[in-house]
C-alpha cells in the first residue's frame, strides 16, 4: 500500500450513503481522488483499466443520487466495475481484484449485495434491469433499475431485443449509454456511425448550461422537457432518434465526465421519469490517466504497471502464445489459398485476427458484438464457397450456439471454428471458462472436433481445417503460452478421425484431448516411477472419435484414464457412450477425468485445474484407484460379481 | 389431385426462367393461379398457410424479376416457401410436403440449388444473404444476394446485428421487410409499434402511380430517388427512418401484393442498388383466402383442410396434450402463488401461455422473437424475488444457450424452464428436433434437470419447479398428446434428484428418462414375454443423478439400458460418467440409447423414432444383446478377458 496516494475525501467513504451527504463540489473531489485510486490499484493488480477510468464520474453520480442497493445498479460487462466496488464498502479488498480467493474483476450477486445481477458477457444488463422493473411492478423487490451499458455492448442483439421489449412494456427503466467510442476495439457496424452523428459537432458547454440551470425545472411530461434540452444542442440536427423510435425518451448527449452534466439529469430522470428513458453519456475510455489514453485500446486490460510511466511490468505481445501461433498458422494457410478467409465477433486482438486483417484487410471481417450473426455470416461465406475461419472464445460461441446447430451443422456448411480460450482461463474466472464447447459440439452430427495438444498441433490443425471442405470442423486450444515444442515449417493436415500414441505400456492408458497433455506426461511418468507401465495417446478429435484407438486401449489395458480441459459430457463421454455401444466397457476400467461439478473462481489457470483436481498427481492418482479396483475385480470370481 | 383447379398458365412455368418470359399481365394471372395452387394443396398437406399466401405475388416477382438462382433469394423461416417450391421446379412434389420421404416444410439446400441457404428458425436470412453478398466480392459465387424477412422475424437481435454489420459494410445487398403485422402471435416490441407508424394512413395507390411511372427513371444515386419516391406517400411523415440511421437505403412501403408496385421497384433496384437497401412491403398474411384472414392467427399453420368452406380435417385446440397440461398446472400453481410470473418469446399459443396470459395478464410476458432476453429477463425477474417460467420450445432455447449459462446457471437464479416439444417433433423435421437440451443443460453445476414421463409427470413436474427456489431447474416434454393416464388433482412437488421404479427384475434394467417410458413398458413387456426379468424405472431426473437408483441399477442387473428422445452427451452419458466415477462400470453391460449421430427428417414422430432405433423393438433388441454379451464373458475367466 506504499503508493498510495491521499484520499481525504474518499476515506470517508465507507458506502454509498455517504456520498449522498457530499456537496456537489464535494462529489467532484470523490471522483478525482477515486481517479488516482484506481490508477494505482490497477497498478498493482492489473485488470480493465481503461473502461473503468471512464466511469468514475458516472459511479459517483449514480450512487450519490439513486438510492444503491434499494435501487439496482447494473453495469453491463461488469469490467468497468473498479469504481464502483471501491465506492461500495469493498475498498479494503480492491487490491485482490482478480486474484485466488480476491475480489472478481467483474461485478458479482455473491461478492455485494451492491451487485444484483453478475455480468462478464456483454449486452445482459437491459434485460435484467427490464426483469427487476417489471418485477418491482408486481411486488419484487422495489427501487429503481438502472443499466449501464458501452456503445459496443448496445449494437449486440440481445441489446436490441431488450430495447425492444421495453420500449414497448413503458415501464420506469433507466438505461445509461455510456458512448466511449471503444469496446475492446474500435467500434464496428452501423450504430457506432449512428452514434457518432449523434453528437458530431455537438458542444457540451451549451448543455451544461441547459443542465445546471433548467433541467431541474422541466415541465412535465419529462418527455417534452428532454427533447427541449436536446434541442438547446447546436450541431445535434437528428430529428426522431434511434431509441426514440424504440419507445425511449432520449436525453443527450450529455458529457460523462462532468458532474455539473451528470448530477442534475441523473436528478431530473430520477424525479420525473414515467417511462424507459435512455441518457446518453459521452466518456472516455482511459479517462484521466494519459499512458491508458494514448495507447491503442485505451488501457482496456493491462498488466501491472508503473504509475508515473505506465510502462507494463511485462511487455504484452497482441497475440503471445497459442493465440499468434493460430494466427500465422493462418495467415500462412491464407497466403497460398485466397479462398481462406476471417470472422471475428469483436475481437480482433484476441483472437490474433488482428495479424490476420493487416494481411489481407478485405478478407478479414469484425462483425462487432454479434456472435449470433457472426456464425450464420460465415455460414454464409462457406455456402458461397469460400473458405472462413470464424474465430471466436469458447465462452462467447455459447451466444451463437444455435447458430451452430441449425445455419452450419445441419446444413454441413464447411465453416471453420476457431475457439480460443478453451479451458479455464485464469483472472477472467467462471463467467470466461471455456468449459463446454466440447460438449455442446462433439454431438452435432458431421462435425469434426478437434483439440490441441500443443502449439505445433494447433498448426497442423489450422491446415486440417482448411483442407476439409466437407462440413464444419472445429479446433480448441488454450489460453496463454504454448508448451514450447519444435515447430513444424508449415502444418500438415492431419488424418481426420485418427489420434496418436505417444508412449506404450500395458497397465495404464491415459488419453489426452487437447492441451493437457503435458500433465498427462507427468502423470505417465509419475506411474512409470512407481512400475505401472503406461500407453500415453493423445486422442486429437472428439468427433470422429478415433475408435480404432479407443477400443485399443480399453481392450489392452487394465485401465483406461480419460483426460480433457472440459466440463462432463464431452470428449470422455463419448468414449463412454462408444464403449458402451460396442460392448467394450467390461474391457478397462475406466475413468474419465472432466472439469468438476461447479463453477470455478478466479486464480492462475494451474491452481484453477489444481483445484479442479485435474493435476498431474491427480491423473496418476485416478489412474492408480482404477488400476487397484480392476486388480481386485480380477481377484474376485465372474459369478461373485453380479 | 382431383380438387386441381385449372392453371393454364401455372403450368407453364416449370422454373423462373419461364417468367422471366411473360409480361407482367401475365404474372399477375400467375400469381392468382399460384394462389389457388398453393389453397388446394395445403388444404391436402396441411402446413404453414398463411405466410405462404402472404408471399404469393412477392415470390413471382423477385423470381420474375432476379436470375434465380445465380441471384440468391434466401427465405427467412422458410415457412413462406411453399410459392418458391412451386415455381422453382418442385410443383410435381409439392403434395408431399412435411411428409415422410416429401419435401421439407422449409427451404433446404439438398433439396434445390433454389434453396442457396435452408432455414427454419428465424432471423438468419440477413447473415447468410450477407455473407453471400461479401463472398461474391471476394471471387465466391456471383450474383445478388436477397433476403425476405418479415416484421416478427425483423426484431430478433439476430437480425439487428446483422442489419448492422451490412449497414457497416455497405456492399450491394437487397433485404426484403415482409410486413405482415403478424409473426405467429400478434406482434409485440417497440419495433412493431415503429413499422405501424412508418405506413399509418399511407394510401398505396400514390405510390402505385409513382412506381409505375417514375420509379424507373429515379436519377443516381438511388437513394435520393428512393427518399423522393418515399415523399410522396402522403401520410408518412416519418423522417430519417430507424433502417436508415443503420446504413441501409429504405423503399417504401409498398403494396406486397400489388405485382405493379413490385415489379418497378424490384427492377430499379436491380438496376441501381450500389449499397445494401431495404424494401418495406406490407402484405397481409393468409392474404386471398378468406378462412384465412379471418382465422386469429391468419391460418399460421393448418391441418388438412375444406377448402370451401376452410373447415379443419381435425379440430384443433390451442394447447393440446402436454402444451395444454403444462399450462393448466402452471396455471393451478400461479393461482395459489402470486410470485409466478411467465415468460413467452413469441409463442404464446405454442407454450399455452395464451391461457395463462387469460388468466394473470399481467404476470405474462411474451418478449417477441427473442430468447436471449427472454432468459435474462427471466433471470431478472428472479434475482428480484419472483418464480418466473421461461417457456421456450427445446430447440429454440439454444438461441438463449448463453444465458442459460452466463445469467442463470453461474449465478444459480430459479429460473425455471418449461421446455415444450422435446425430442422428435414430426413434420417439421430436423431443424425443430428437441435432441441437445438435456445435453446443453446436464453438465451446467447447480442445474436441476428433468424429463416428464407423461401427462400427470408434468403436473408433479410444475409444481416442482415452482417450488424450487435453490437455483435454475428445467423440464422438458414433448410436442403432441400425453399418455391417457389418470390425471392428479394437484401437482406434488417431487423430491429432487429422486426416480422411479416401476417393475422389478432381475436381469435387465431399463431406465428411461423423459418420454420415452411408454416405449420402455412395450420393450418390457416383450422382454418378460420371452422369459427375461425386466426392471422399469424413470429416472425423472438427469440431474442431479439419482446415483443410489443407478447404482443399483447397475449392481444388481446383468444389463442396463438406459433410454431417453435425445442425442448423445446427456442422461446416458450423465449415467456412465457418474458409474465410471465410481467404479462400477464393470458390473452390469450398459447401453446407452439416444437419438442417433444425423438428423432426421421430417415423418410421423412415431415413424422418426423408428428410424432412430428407439422403437421398443429396438430396446428390447438392445437389452438381449447386451445380456447375450455378458452372459458369454461371464462363462469366460476374468483373466481371459483382458
Amino acid at each position: 500500500m506504499t503508493e498510495r496516494h491521499p484520499t481525504p475525501l474518499l476515506d470517508r467513504v465507507a458506502g454509498p450513503a455517504d456520498l449522498r451527504r457530499m456537496t456537489d463540489a464535494q462529489l467532484s473531489q470523490v471522483a478525482d481522488e477515486l481517479r488516482a485510486e484506481v490508477i494505482a490499484v490497477v497498478s498493482r493488480t492489473g485488470g480493465h483499466l481503461g473502461s473503468s477510468l471512464g466511469v468514475v464520474e458516472l459511479a459517483v453520480a449514480l450512487h450519490a443520487v439513486f438510492d444503491t442497493p434499494r435501487d439496482k445498479l447494473i453495469w453491463d460487462v461488469g469490467h468497468q466495475c473498479y469504481p464502483h466496488k471501491i465506492l461500495t464498502g469493498r475498498r479494503d479488498r480492491i487490491r485482490t481484484l482478480r486474484m485466488e480467493g480476491g475480489l472478481s474483476g467483474f461485478t458479482k450477486r455473491s461478492e455485494s449485495p451492491y451487485d444484483p445481477f453478475g455480468a462478464a458477457h456483454s449486452s445482459t444488463s437491459i434485460s435484467a434491469a427490464l426483469g427487476f422493473a417489471a418485477a418491482r411492478d408486481l411486488g419484487g423487490s422495489p427501487g429503481d433499475a438502472i443499466a449501464v451499458i458501452g456503445d459496443g455492448s448496445m449494437s449486440a442483439g440481445m441489446a436490441f431485443e431488450a430495447m425492444n421489449n421495453a420500449g414497448a412494456l413503458g415501464k420506469r427503466l433507466i438505461v445509461i449509454l455510456n458512448d466511449n467510442e471503444m469496446s475492446i476495439a474500435p467500434p464496428v457496424g452501423a450504430l457506432s456511425s449512428y452514434l457518432s452523428r449523434l453528437y458530431a459537432g455537438a458542444p457540451f458547454q451549451e448543455f451544461r448550461a441547459a443542465a445546471k440551470g433548467a433541467v431541474s425545472l422541466l415541465p412535465e411530461p419529462f418527455k417534452a422537457g428532454a427533447r427541449r434540452a436536446k434541442e438547446l444542442l447546436k450541431g445535434a440536427t437528428v430529428g426522431g432518434t434511434l431509441f426514440e423510435e424504440l419507445g425511449f425518451s432520449y436525453v443527450g448527449p450529455i458529457d460523462g465526465h462532468d458532474l455539473d452534466q451528470l448530477l442534475p439529469v441523473l436528478r431530473t430522470v430520477k424525479a420525473r421519469a414515467d417511462g424507459p428513458i435512455l441518457i446518453h453519456a459521452i466518456t472516455r475510455k482511459g479517462k484521466g490517466y494519459p499512458p491508458a489514453e494514448a495507447a491503442r485500446d485505451r488501457g482496456h486490460a493491462t498488466a501491472k504497471f508503473d504509475v508515473a510511466s505506465g510502462a507494463q511490468a511485462k511487455a504484452r505481445s497482441n497475440a503471445p502464445g497459442y493465440t499468434r501461433v493460430f494466427a500465422e498458422a493462418l495467415i500462412d494457410e491464407a497466403s497460398r489459398d485466397d479462398r481462406i478467409v476471417a470472422v471475428t465477433a469483436a475481437m480482433p486482438d484476441g483472437t490474433g485476427l488482428n495479424l490476420f486483417a493487416e494481411r489481407f484487410p478485405a478478407r478479414c471481417f469484425d462483425v462487432g458484438i454479434a456472435e449470433q450473426h457472426a456464425v450464420t455470416f460465415s455460414a454464409g461465406l462457406a455456402a458461397s464457397g469460400l473458405r472462413p475461419f470464424c474465430a471466436i472464445y469458447s465462452t462467447f460461441l455459447q451466444r451463437g450456439y444455435d447458430q451452430v446447430v441449425h445455419d452450419v451443422a445441419i446444413q454441413r456448411l464447411p465453416v471453420r471454428f476457431a475457439i480460443d480460450r478453451a479451458g479455464l482461463v485464469g483472472a477472467d474466472g467462471a463467467t470466461h471458462a471455456g468449459a463446454f464447447d466440447v460438449a455442446f459440439l462433439s454431438n452435432l452430427p458431421g462435425f469434426v472436433v478437434m483439440a490441441a495438444a500443443d502449439e505445433a498441433e494447433l498448426v497442423h490443425m489450422v491446415a486440417t481445417a482448411a483442407a476439409h471442405d466437407d462440413g464444419p470442423i472445429a479446433f480448441r486450444y488454450p489460453r496463454g503460452d504454448g508448451a514450447g515444442v519444435e515447430m513444424p515449417a508449415r502444418g500438415v493436415p492431419l488424418r481426420i478421425g485418427r489420434g496418436r500414441i505417444l508412449r506404450e505400456g500395458t497397465d495404464v492408458a491415459i488419453l489426452s484431448f487437447g492441451a493437457h497433455l503435458g500433465e498427462c506426461r507427468l502423470a505417465a511418468d509419475a506411474l512409470e516411477a512407481e512400475g505401472v507401465a503406461v500407453t500415453l495417446a493423445d486422442a486429437r478429435f472428439a468427433r470422429p472419435l478415433d475408435r480404432e484407438l479407443v477400443a485399443r486401449l480399453a481392450r489392452g489395458h487394465a485401465a483406461l484414464i480419460t483426460v480433457e480441459q472440459g466440463a462432463g459430457g464431452g470428449f470422455g463421454a463419448q468414449v463412454l457412450q462408444f464403449l458402451a455401444a460396442e460392448g467394450l466397457l467390461d474391457g478397462a476400467s475406466i475413468r474419465t477425468l472432466t472439469l468438476p461439478d461447479r463453477f470455478i473462481d478466479q486464480a492462475s489457470p494451474a491452481a484453477m485445474y489444481a483445484d479442479a483436481g485435474l493435476s498431474a498427481s491427480d491423473i496418476a492418482a485416478a489412474a492408480l484407484a482404477a488400476l487397484a479396483r480392476r486388480r481386485a475385480a480380477h481377484r474376485r470370481s465372474p459369478t461373485a460379481r453380479r
